[in-house]
């Protein structure tokens, strides 16, 4: 069976793994206060070219997710984000959990618009009864979003105005970050991302790391006392190091640019097969995730094969389904798939 | 100015008031553990015919609700709920504060359906990364709603039974009950209310008392050490014998029912005339919340007399607007209203 | 039966229902937002010699305590506490269902002190892993305290100084405040309070009131957005009228420090009687609550006449009890459990 | 420097690394539902003697007895702990943050007793006004506790049995378990902790793992839905093999005992050392902590080649201070300091 359910199928890649095993048996400080960590941070930041901004080194993402939301508002507010956001649908209520509503807005893509955030703040500040309703505190975006989709920078730059305006701090969630920032076609570079927003992440579990999310606050305004809750929330790992050395081991010698760029031009590989025979695409997604559209016929004999996901009955005789490259993917199993996509 | 904007406009009851005049210097022991609660709690066991039931008095519907919700739920649960339930859009975050979601299902009228229920459940159910979503606990609706919409008895029964199958408890919010129960047309009575739900309340603030809902919880399984939830959520009041003097008059020779029917009679004259004019009615209520839609030419003359609450504009040249009556409203007053907008 | 268990026995002072009942009819917009309120904050601020505070009302005590605590800290944040105070003991954990642990201080009479509270601040930040702690975030203090004693001015004001040192916000529960202010030998005045501490509240509840607790906050950045946050806490009464008048009614004329006085005064009479009959005295209290060591003995004697609270067993032979005057205490009950007494 | 801070210095045991690298491109399922969890979990089972528990990975220690306390927890209850508890002390609010009280027994040796407990929950429910504190809920130990101290078979016996005489589930936090089960002395086998708790989890953190701790319900009524709340918890690794790995190496061939048995060895080395010194030992602990009472004198001259904890002053001339020995303590460093410490 081939696989490409998701991307966190294998382990690491394995330079982080020989790192690992190289440091073993040195003595470091725990939680995250060692040097491995700060370099990570500091080559983070050189890479985001964002030098004053504050990096911590978390576990997973809807830890992160959780711990910054959690982090920035007042407990009267709640945090704008697509219907389909990450926070709102997959996150077993971890925002709702440390007491905060997430506040939906419709999106076809994924992707919500300045336009949005600006006549859902003006909305609510215009009713009366405001005070009776969860007021909106910042906004949470995925890029690329759950649907594989991208901002472009000048939606991107024009969200940010809008939550300037507002004063509604910009979350950008980049579990997936390597594989946006390497797309075809995209113009956002890390630089935009981080000048774009007031707290990101990049995400290691998805791009190459065993695990572990780099949060980035641009605002640091936003992150006093951050660690104390990092401790909260859990996320706070005792051996921290294991966070600096898979960090800085990708953010060494471009390597994890390197290795987003392959998965993409896997997915690419894909997609173009998936459009040569003919299939539509749920989602125009020119990242990691690909979403073929397929005559359900063909699911079966697929199935025998190779993994991947249902995403959604399209209509009667049809289902689109989704395939994730990664880091790890291997280019003769893409080659194998579009072989049999050919055959069916 | 005559004032239709909620049914919260007036103080009490005057039997309420004499009553709290008549017994101001007795003695009582205080949270509720005093005669004139047990007999309040004792007329609502009657008047519901559920003689079993475990009624607690607590003081508003926000706090209520939340208190109920929380008492129901283990953490990762969420209370499936129409899209405008009271819970979701005007609570300012109380069931989220909680560390709960609330489950939105789509809905024209207020109301939600058996089959939405059905269909929900089964759909978080069947979703392989079901862990990864805030599964359903419960099921809460309003009756009214808050769009002056009622439940059949079919449609209310229906609910319920899908609700035990797969053992989601059902939640009715009455703060309006009464005006429910009274409505013209409906066949839900208070008895069906008790047999048709596992905990609904009897609403008091809106319906007579100065304050106060009664709780009434037919499942006892749901009520396991209610008291301590009350007083977490700062509802227990100190001088819980104010709450009991308001429901047992309110419950005893039937004055309940009686002054829902006169704000239930008034606002069918308005809905009458409305008609009459040739206005639409936003939602088929026959409670005591009207919501005509109304020529923006009639709004300013209306507006010069009258309070009403705006509700939405309906297309270029119409708003919708809300009329509420109430056991205290003068019929003189809208015989008022009335001939204003015959004139108009 | 003559009860002295508690200062919530009663209704409200009879001038209270007077004024409710005078105005029953009138229609006054809900949510606090009426010219009663109105009027009640700004005699408020006038007593507190406080022109700028921002003053809210709220129905109950721990509803109070649970909101403004839950307003001011952030989630790694806790309120520092006497081991006794209400919030640490009494609120069924209502201050941790925000989020938020109460740190607390040893104290045998109920008080804190100023430095005690700078050498918690000091040990917490002198710590290598504070961020592994809650981290002080305020300081609560209830006066009387829920022992009857008092703070000193020079008390009060030495904590307010450490307060500000360290950027702690001092909030004071003031549940029993005019029982505090009108005792014998205080110099603790109305202004004292507000201009020695960042936020207090005015007990309605047990002075006079039906219900009703008003919140003053001097330091008007700890109140931004408050109503949010009474919504979201179940404590934004509809009928907010009830309040207004309640506190309007009790700061007319004085009306607050005369029967709170007259609580006081008979409270000094039951003292007396107390130390003249040779019993100890648990707390040196001069306010409302007075704890008396009593021979066992003597306590089925005064049961079969008098309510009062066990407090706790002192030794083999000796319980301390409580009584509690108020507003409502009529001397002539005073007078006969003073002849008792003497009699035993 | 040799560093003897924590037991969190080093990586992981190599035999761990070693199967990470092995099985680095193999392509399992995400979130604990692959074959190396269900190994690990079975190998658990058997160790306990436990073969109907429920077991789960989870990444971390404030992370596990958080998502364990809440998921057992309803919102008026409250975990009992001893004063020196982790949960109590050095969680940064996590327990408090999902709203539940830790309620705090007195201890000298960081152990809490059966008849602590009994007196606890009578006094609880002995109390009229108990439905205004925080309900006892579970009970919270740890073994070895923070101070090194370990129960006896006896003891840990009587605790569990009063723990079911009262309906209180409870919880043994095993962070450091092994050191534990491989003291000198102890009488308590994995096997007697599975069979007198209700939940207990066995710490890999410091215990030879890069992370992880593996939780054991053997009372399953406490487990249902628990993975929702790992999820929540932002504690559901993605890549979940990573800790079916480790514990799976772990619980192969007795290793997790054998390492635990080599730091144990060691401790005793430096105990003895102490001891010979005329050192006083401020807990009497037979596991990998130790907690000797040094002359001031001698601090500075240790830190110049040792890292340690400072514990506290205990008198003016006199430290208490940590040493903590691992898996990965070498013997040879061990010797260095005993030798040094003869020398002092």
């Amino acid at each position: 069976m081939i696989c490409f359910q998701c991307d966190y199928l294998e382990g690491a890649h394995p330079s982080i793994l020989k790192r690992m095993v190289d440091t073993n048996f040195e003595q470091t400080q725990g939680y995250s206060e060692d040097p491995y960590c700060e370099s990570a941070k500091e080559k983070i930041r050189a890479c985001a070219n964002a030098p004053e901004a504050d990096v911590h080194l978390l576990v997973g993402g809807t830890q992160t997710n959780c711990t910054v939301i959690s982090s920035i508002l007042r407990p009267h507010q709640g945090a704008i984000a697509a219907m389909s956001g990450h926070i709102n649908v997959h996150e077993s209520g971890a925002i709702e959990s440390t007491g905060h509503k997430v506040l939906p807005l419709s999106s076809e893509d994924g992707k919500i618009t300045a336009a949005q955030v600006e006549e859902y703040y003006n909305s609510h500040w215009g009713d009366e009864t405001h005070e009776h309703m969860v007021q909106p505190g910042m906004v949470y975006i995925s890029h690329p979003t759950e649907f594989g989709t991208l901002y472009t920078k000048e939606e991107l730059s024009a969200l940010y105005s809008v939550c300037k305006k507002y004063h509604l701090p910009l979350f950008l969630d980049g579990a997936r970050l390597g594989y946006g920032l390497m797309a075809e076609g995209t113009d956002v570079t890390m630089a935009d991302v981080a000048a774009f927003t007031d707290v990101f992440y990049i995400g290691g579990t998805k791009v190459g790391a065993l695990f572990g999310e780099a949060v980035v606050f641009t605002d640091r305004s936003l992150s006093v006392d951050f660690r104390y809750l990092i401790k909260q929330h859990g996320a706070l790992l005792a051996k921290g190091r294991l966070l600096g050395i898979q960090f800085d081991t990708l953010f060494t010698d471009n390597l994890y640019m390197q290795i987003s760029a392959h998965a993409d031009k896997m997915a690419m590989k894909l997609r173009e097969a998936f459009v040569k025979k003919g299939y539509g695409l749920r989602y125009d997604s020119y990242t990691n995730q690909q979403f073929p559209i397929i005559p359900d016929a063909h699911l079966d004999k697929l199935k025998e094969k190779y993994g991947f996901c249902f995403w959604e009955k399209v209509d009667e005789d049809h289902t689109a389904i989704r395939f994730c490259t990664s880091w790890a993917t291997k280019e003769e199993n893409v080659d194998s798939l579009i072989r049999d996509i050919e055959a069916l």
